[in-house]
């Protein structure tokens, strides 16, 4: 990696090192925010953001995402996680604390296209997606160049339907190498197995180029112009086993007319999808997202 | 109808006594905006806005839209349309001229939900819509005073699936007796026969509460609510036999989060609805679309 | 007014008899929340929504909305006040509590132009403006006919630079009256003088025709027409005494182009206004917005 | 220039041999289009697209664009720009004709942000801006690598508010050198003198940072954040000698709130920058910008 973006993310850590962030989904009822922020307070923690949701006041669930600094954290780290365990119970919560400091990894998966691959290098670069970028991992040879030169290891693994196995035994291994937190197929044409979906649970971010639920599957721009839209759009969701039904993290469009082509569509498309992957990338590394059965909440 | 609507639109057939309008769809060849533009010239008439489309500069569909201000129009109408036959036949053209003068007449159906009748209402009082008012029939009592109020005849036609044959009847007699040309389903919340949309065609326009071809069907907020996109829409387009499958004219849409119920997206649903709607029959009365096969061509 | 909005306004109270909401501006330090979580608590209040915002973690200000329902609020209600005042002592808070049942009251000025007016009647007819509308007060008489068929009080009071002092004072006498806690200046063109503004600090909402800073002052359309903007857009604010230069609480845009001449500018802006100030109303009746000098910051 | 690239502008300028484009300014009457449009066909020319638009239809400007696609071009393009003159004299033309064979030379000048020049750079890459890129020109050395790396010629001239005329003088002479019909302040932050302002007439275009008129000057975002605004913005217009008061080619927004610090509106303002630039010069390289006074009328 480049010792400038080394120096970037290094800085990041330390800028942050007393940040943590608190998420919990739990069956509402009141009293929750009042002993949560009372634990917090105890290690004179100061919450600097906080956002919550109610499904339904009377019997719903609750969800609260709590970004806080926290004099020393790095010394109370484990202190903290183990005595949070018995509020955790009290309240049924389903629960996690991450730390900035403890940077996510970060693989991407490409094809031949490279708009996506290239936003989120240049939000990278730029300091925007604070994430170690870990690996590419491509079928195809295009994005070294690109990749490489910024000091990211890239991986060629050649994939077609015949060798799918092999092909994501490979990737597996990478990301065991590698360490990897989330994954993201940034326009990446090939179709994973479910043995690979099921190992890398709501850590897989997908773009697809259309507003679902409009046209799921292949070709969405040839088929948009046949419909005769007069938008197109793009959507972010994590990846389960239904194809292009995974929890929705983010969407957007432009519009169209008459006058565009399936090839104008396609490069209108292209910076649709450049920056909704983005979006939901970077609410990913900054843990704003909560998997909802197949819906998510963003804060 | 009201005094001062009636005022505006005499004043409105008055300003435009001598503009025209000619649409036009030919297989494409050099010479034809050569040819269309001389025929008007002869005529002394000046071309006020004119756009055109190819769907390919070699062998492909030519479209064209003229707006023109001509002398005396109202005494060479008839003329005009006559000597453009020959024009017509020597590049075998689809085409039609219309008159601003010649006002078209409006039907509005509609059923408990007022939103989009009160905004074409609204736009009609301020001088947006140009048309005749003719006509408002509904199948529920709920729109009578607010028509009656604005001096438009109001009827009441109680329907189901028992009596769609009769209503229909019912309803294609006012059609006939009030001579309408555009029948605009403003929430109208019964599905019409083959029958009735074939004896109209390519002049009902209807609202659907989403952005197809996402959601067809019934209840679209309900299914965007459980699939949890981030964007609702509506669409306006023309019926066809195809249920939500007509020429689309417009679509939009907002940005909806994990805290709109249901009962939020209607409500946003509803102000988007509202105005695609109204751009939708705008575009229309001002003989701005050309359908061609399942899409439409906006000028 | 009309039985059928008493009855929704009366059953929206009923329906949020137990719910309050607590904003608070105080200087950021640790604890806040929990203490504030645990007042709540005692009450056993369960917090539906809250909001928080930190102008910097290290010493800077702090601003919290909490929405919440407690049982049996309605006999609770000055005991809770009477006993955060402590709390809020401690913390140096700028606070207040407000009770959906106790419904605000508003103003709308109007002048000549009614599609703000219009809006907003149609979103309160609706049910999305809880508020008990109590008065509409105009330099013309335009609106009366609409105002007064909604059952609604309206009162005519021309005005003019010279007789500036006499309107103002009926128009106060009459606030007084009606005991109005806010006043929407819906398109109402007349220049308030210090004195009224004075008298009505962060309840004077104002709608303006441009996207401000852009085009303070007189005929914003007119100067956008002539500046060749690409954009127009309207900014609803709260009024201070600098003209135009009060906190903005909502804005919107809409693309024109070189073929929108001044009537079409103020046209497509007319839509633009209508659903800027509905909003900015909106949010100041369900107490999200907390003035901060010159900004405001919007839960 | 990378041979890929260049590879890519023969392609272009082989497919597009054929391709004119006819730009004409001149009074209103009827037969204009009767004329050119004959013009055209008489050299068997087939029109692709064409847009026009009248201030007045009675006595006021007429603009129009005509793409065409002429059998043979090349061979006739001396003899067309010579027969026009008569026809343009006739109606007292301010007219051009260009040929895409005859691809605009372009020079972006940069600083030290390089959003704007990345932006431009990905889009020529991928086809999207058909321009020769003759060259970039910067007072700082930041973007010398990613230039060169595309073998494009860079040039670093340091300059200041002391050297501005010796600096100008270089990249002046720079300017013929390379033959260049366009150029691009991709956040070039030197001001211009009116020297070499008036040099360039119609051929610079500026990215401001804001939308204009809002904002004037330098640091719009410290003051956009100071008043509140709840949009940031973006403006593209060609250079005058007023500041920032050139005629507005294209704007954009997008929303901010009070969350967002200095640092979060210049990063969410450099995403729209990017697309408003990269729109504008688009527009200008294919021909469909007429300036009108202060005001662009883009096709």
């Amino acid at each position: 990696m480049s010792t400038y973006i080394q120096d970037q993310l290094n800085d990041f850590k330390e800028n942050r090192k007393n940040r943590g962030c608190l998420l919990i989904n739990c069956p509402d009822k009141p009293g929750i925010v009042a002993t949560v922020s009372r634990f917090l307070f105890q290690y004179n923690a100061n919450i600097i953001e906080s956002s919550q949701y109610s499904t339904d006041p009377e019997g719903g669930d609750f969800f609260i995402r709590i970004e806080f600094e926290c004099p020393d954290l790095q010394s109370k780290k484990e202190e903290i996680k183990l005595s949070f365990e018995a509020v955790a119970e009290n309240f049924n919560m389903d629960w996690k604390i991450t730390f900035a400091s403890e940077m996510k990894k970060t693989a991407i998966f490409v094809s031949k296209e490279l708009h996506c691959l290239r936003e989120l290098l240049w939000e990278w670069q730029n300091g925007d997606l604070m994430t170690e970028l870990a690996v590419v991992i491509s079928n195809h040879e295009d994005s070294r160049e690109i990749v490489e030169g910024l000091g990211i290891p890239f991986h060629y693994i050649p994939a077609s339907k015949e060798n799918r196995n092999e092909v994501e035994a490979k990737q597996l291994q990478l990301l065991q190498e590698y360490e990897i937190d989330l994954i993201v197929l940034a326009r990446y044409m090939q179709i994973l197995t479910p043995k690979f979906v099921e190992a890398n649970p709501k850590r897989i971010i997908n773009i697809h180029h259309s507003f679902l639920p409009a046209f799921v599957g292949a070709r969405p721009y040839d088929r948009a112009y046949q419909r005769g839209v007069k938008l197109i759009g793009a959507t972010s969701h994590y990846v389960t086993n239904d194809l292009d039904e995974g929890p929705i993290i983010e969407q957007d469009i432009m519009r169209v007319d008459h006058r565009d082509d399936i090839a104008a569509l396609k490069k209108i498309g292209r910076s649709i999808e450049r920056s909704v992957l983005a979006r939901a990338v970077k609410w990913h590394l900054e843990d704003r997202i909560i998997v909802d059965g197949n819906k998510t909440i963003v804060f």
